[in-house]
């Protein structure tokens, strides 16, 4: 009961606009006052609320302390391994972002263990940015490109790394630090739609988040929530089949989105197809796509034009099957919007059924790249908030 | 909280494989005996539950009567308007069916009031067959092929009828028999999803329905639970595309799954283009185009073949996205299972990302073409096994 209730008196705390007092949250939750403070006076103990200097009441009577949540207390990691870069970022309870990296590397044909060892570093250096900071990590996500066994959080396939059945998570506790640490992996696409959402409050509460990337991915929210499927395998948009009889893809299939849409496929028919050795990558490549289609370059504008298309098909089928408001363009796509709007926007508007009365919004993500990472900082904290009650054990408050 | 516990116990004796005893539901429940009485009592009067005769314990202890759902009790109501036929029937809180009919006749074209009197007819028969059984209707669920808004019930738009913003509802309570009902409209798709999952209770729990008539939708379940979208929405799969550039559809687009597997396109590239005059009708084109496929028509045998591909590619896009276990094929799909089941899996085996370790299954449907009426009656039935108290007072028990 007290912890249920420990969690009740922290959600008020999280979901109020401005500072609470206790009586104000023993009006709210129906507790006692007693038994309010004693909650609060944990709470304030683990580190998870911090008490504001007592200021005058709007009526001029007494002072009352107001009670927020604590930005030197637990925080979230949020790390990605994908197939061009590995990033990090660390967020405390209030969700402010208190360390962020992302580093590029192509990691094509580098072995799990090897590749893994670029995510440790950045790991490491945000580990030490927190502890710095006077935060205490209380877990991390790690984000892959790829479809992860929700039984055993094994990686099952990561196509454009070529990876099958990898640990990942077994493989980053051989580090001693991070073995401390509560761990779980999920699908980027998948976390890039939690950091979407948080960082939108105002909605819309139903979208898919196409990512473009090596890889193309799709997280869903649908009605405010995650939508994960029946084994969290959703969102596959990137094999999605927009020319059943086109280009082989990684995957195996002919003809998936990725094969039009994908980082390469899109720069090689935009005739930027520079060399994953070169010293530009992937994100330098993207800059000169952006810089030629402000130049008017046909080959560049044909090959967005195209690109669009083949989104707007794809999220045609999306939007028909699971009946979402909006569809956001994210990673390499947030850039390339002006271009992409147009195309995604006709496709949705003419195949779209309900589309007549109910128009699609096409919106460019907020959280940019780092939404995986975002996201994955956000479950962490989201989780401390559901269970107050076991950050406080593990702070050795009672 | 009589109200809460009222329902504690319905559902006890639901989900019990066997009759219970009033002990039994006391030890489940956590209730007094007294309680449980009391409780049982108002549910005997009410007409939710029957006692059968006591019988000997297994122990050849002292007899405890039996407790099991009514089968003289409130009954559910499914009806469907179609484009080619009007379905409804009846059944009892067991879930047995005790009524059904299905009347063939092509409505495109027909004015919303003047189709419903169709279906009127059939709800009569219905009402008075119940009644004849000693069945009290507890409200009425009516499918559509369309999209339903969930806000007021408006059918917005349903492309093959050529209708929009019909409000079904309110035509259909302008009798007055069914002015006494609780009446809901829901789009056909989704109900015979609720349909095929009770038909199904060993399951799979994930699984997309595809719908094949005029028309062509899916219902979704996800998780064991149908899946509708952020507005009721979700499960168009007819219009999502298989030939970006192919034929015109229905609802405007190109290229749509309905253009190569609805009813029709797939009955005119078999060369069996039967005129919706004919007293044939589309029952008996699909019945002309089975016994042409099982003369190995080569006709009819190239005309299948393409619609399972593309079947096939449009479940491959909704597996990818959704996450499910299997596809089941429904409605005219059903008896042609035997010639679609082989493309549809190979597509689903090539494309879906996750099939190289869970392969998706091709089942047929279980429910067959009343799949959407039994999922109609159905949902009227979960609502009095959700809240009995609602019956109880409408049947005049405190």
């Amino acid at each position: 009961m007290r912890e249920h209730n420990l969690g009740l008196v922290l959600r008020r705390v999280a979901d109020a606009p401005a500072p609470v007092s206790r009586a104000d949250i023993a009006l709210v939750t129906g507790l006692t006052r007693a038994t309010v403070s004693s909650l609060v006076d944990a709470l304030l103990e683990g580190g998870l609320l911090v008490e504001l200097e007592p200021r005058s009441g709007p009526q001029g009577g007494r002072p009352a302390a107001g009670l927020v949540l604590s930005d030197r207390g637990p925080a979230g990691l949020g790390l990605e391994v994908n197939v061009d870069y590995v990033a990090a970022c660390v967020r405390d309870l209030r969700g402010a972002v208190r360390h962020r990296a992302v580093r590029r590397g192509d990691l094509r044909g580098r072995r799990p263990a090897q590749a893994l060892r670029a995510l440790l570093r950045e790991a490491h250096a945000a580990l030490d940015a927190a502890g710095n900071q006077g935060l205490v990590v209380a877990g991390a996500t790690v984000a892959v490109p790829g479809v992860v066994d929700a039984a055993d959080g094994v990686l099952r396939t990561a196509p454009n790394l070529r990876w099958r059945d990898v640990d990942v998570r077994d493989l980053l506790r051989r580090d001693a630090r991070l073995a401390a640490l509560d761990l779980t992996v999920g699908n980027e696409a998948n976390l890039a739609a939690v950091g979407e959402l948080d960082a939108r409050p105002e909605g819309p509460d139903g979208f898919v988040l196409v990512s473009g990337e090596i890889g193309v991915g799709a997280g869903i929210v649908v009605g405010g929530r995650p939508f994960r499927g029946g084994r969290g395998w959703s969102g596959e948009i990137g094999h999605v089949p927009v020319e059943p009889d086109g280009a082989r893809c990684s995957c195996g299939a002919r003809g998936c989105l990725e094969t039009v849409a994908g980082q390469e496929a899109l720069l090689r028919s935009a005739g930027l197809d520079v060399p994953a050795s070169s010293s530009l990558g992937g994100e330098g490549s993207v800059r000169l796509l952006v810089d030629a289609a402000q130049a008017d370059d046909p080959r560049a504008l044909a090959a967005l034009t195209a690109a669009g298309r083949a989104i707007g098909l794809a999220a045609s089928a999306a939007v028909n099957l699971l009946d979402v408001q909006a569809v956001i363009l994210g990673g390499i796509y947030a850039p390339l919007a002006p271009w992409l709007t147009g195309p995604v926007g006709d496709e949705l508007t003419e195949r779209v059924v309900t589309s007549a009365w109910a128009p699609v919004d096409v919106l460019v993500s907020r959280a940019g790249t780092d939404a995986a990472v975002l996201g994955g900082a956000r479950t962490v904290l989201d989780g401390v908030l559901a269970d107050p009650a076991s950050w406080l054990r593990r702070a050795g408050v009672a």
